[in-house]
């Protein structure tokens, strides 16, 4: 097990609070993201298969809504495992494909991508390492630009990629510009936000130190959100937090809940916002302390604790700032557990488990 | 609480081994599936969506394969959120919109079908009740038939699923008949196969009573296993287990793992089975307890309980036998917990929420 020494967790937090100056470096290669998005509406490229591990299948969810809803193309995560193990076959023309890859070294990340390409699809790389394996496979390559990233468990390359998706996605709908313009102001609210919400943070995480189950749950956009919250949890604090959709919740799990198990509900102004709070109201009738947070934080009645964050510009843009208090909150509760996020038992930052 | 009565867990036990009479039940409908994969042809909706919650969405994680080993078609569980929610207007020509619901009533499933419908999609119900909302709105109607369910976790419901989706998938790719005459093989041997499994189970679940949490893996056509094996431990035993495919396991949760946190590995016959064998090394580095179950459980080594299942005579079906030794799992658990899994606390069989 990881001890904790002086530094530790010092790489984990650095790393959240550079998401500001990590999205601007993203923003930077703007040209490059609408060049790409032209050449996939020139080929009718508009299925958009994404594929990715951890924290980048967990971006891959937050695409099906940025394509949605911008382009309306339909985005899906595609298997790995059809293309990669069971050599299926499958049809690429029409595709798009997105790799997805922090390092661009994910083995069976690389290996779908080569046969996608082949099989006729636009390939693109998405990575920090512009001149990866994945990079060269694929033709074409967008930075993730987050910098260097020393923490094992991703904060800036995730909401690095949440704004890569969208930024294409921005493109691909002819709405770049406005989509550009809205992702800078969201770097503005993340730098005025993190101090405070840093210290909120901290002082709610004491009281789980002891928490051995947690359930995260969101609905639609902030459905990759519960799952990036619920990921950085069982990384680095050793919590076995599961993500589900509210509604998903509804049709089982709630009835492992109990007073000993809490849940975290993300709820963001939105459509499917009435699904969430519904659902956090058969987790009050079961007993569950609840955490709510996000930009509608206030809309989920009786909350143990609340973390409210500010409205985005753009409602699709909620999730680049819905994870963070998730973020900030593993940080705190690892070190009041005296684990070391920066180093977790058993990982290593580059995964070549296939 | 439930308390468990003299006949607690009954029904849901019942239900377990009506599986074979249940599956021949669904194969007398044979004719309906090939209608409908005739039309899905003629239409060339060849884009597969998927939409249902609980056991009916990890019924659909087993259609991506179905359909993408057979007729090579693209399979996706599809955002309900999209299109009910945010009213996207999602683009559904060329689609086959499959809607999953037991019951047929699950409103935003009914919902999703209506609008696909309206949007050029081809829909089909698949529904154990032929005359529900569902059914209605529904341009098509496949019969679950797994007759009355009374447990409020699925069992037959679920394998009926996986059968009419690969049944579908056999016709769509001119191998109906094949697909037909082994799942009635599969019958027969789900029926050899239960009374011993029966027992074997129980004497390994007495072990598990004071645990927890778990992981449950499975990778490619196995991972709807996973996903459907640890929601009836959620639903039935309150234990929290969480679905994970063997390759995100090993890209951080594996950190959470310890002594006290047992992990579940499906493994079946295919190329996807290096993956699980891998991931499971690693957990047996973590010092976790491992199960093993699957026509391939022999080849986890050093498994601390071991399951090992059949052939069924098509790889593809292997999820049908593989289910089965979870469902016997949960079934003896929560009677060694003293809870009543024919009525988790907080369900009921008709979910209503949104």
């Amino acid at each position: 097990m990881s001890s904790l020494d002086a530094n530790g967790g010092a790489a984990f937090l650095a790393e959240i609070e550079q998401q500001p100056d990590a999205l601007r470096r993203l923003l930077e290669h703007d040209a490059e993201f609408k060049r790409v998005a032209r050449e996939a509406q020139a080929r009718s490229a508009t299925l958009v298969r994404m594929v990715g591990h951890g924290s980048s299948d967990n971006a891959a969810s937050y695409g099906i809504y940025a394509f949605g809803l911008l382009p309306r193309w339909t985005a899906l995560r595609d298997s790995i495992t059809l293309t990669v193990y069971y050599d299926t076959g499958v049809d690429f023309r029409g595709s798009t494909v997105l790799g997805l890859s922090q390092s661009g070294r994910t083995p069976d990340v690389v290996e779908y991508v080569r046969r996608a390409r082949r099989a006729g699809a636009f390939t693109v790389a998405l990575t920090n390492d512009v001149s990866s394996e994945l990079a060269t496979e694929a033709e074409a390559v967008l930075p993730l630009a987050a910098g260097p990233e020393r923490a094992v468990a991703a904060t800036k390359t995730y909401t690095n990629t949440l704004a890569a998706l969208v930024l294409l996605a921005g493109h691909a709908a002819g709405e770049g510009a406005r989509v550009l313009e809205a992702l800078r102001e969201v770097a503005t609210q993340l730098e005025a936000l993190l101090p405070s919400l840093e210290r909120d943070v901290a002082s709610i995480a004491r009281a789980f130190a002891y928490v051995g189950r947690m359930f995260v749950i969101g609905r639609g956009l902030e459905y990759a959100t519960a799952r990036e919250v619920a990921l950085k949890l069982l990384e680095t604090c050793r919590t076995a937090a599961e993500p589900l959709t509210a509604t998903d919740l509804a049709h089982g799990p709630v009835a492992a809940l109990d007073s000993l198990f809490p849940v975290w509900a993300i709820a963001s102004h939105d459509a499917a916002l009435p699904a969430v709070v519904e659902a956090s109201a058969r987790v009050r009738e079961a007993g569950a302390t609840i955490v709510a947070s996000g930009n509608a934080a206030a809309a989920i009645d009786g909350a143990d604790y609340v973390l409210p964050l500010p409205e985005p510009p753009l409602p699709v843009l909620a999730p680049l700032l819905s994870v963070v208090p998730g973020q900030l909150f593993a940080s705190a509760l690892a070190r009041a557990k005296g684990l070391d996020p920066d180093a977790p038992r058993g990982l290593s930052k580059v995964t070549l488990a296939r």
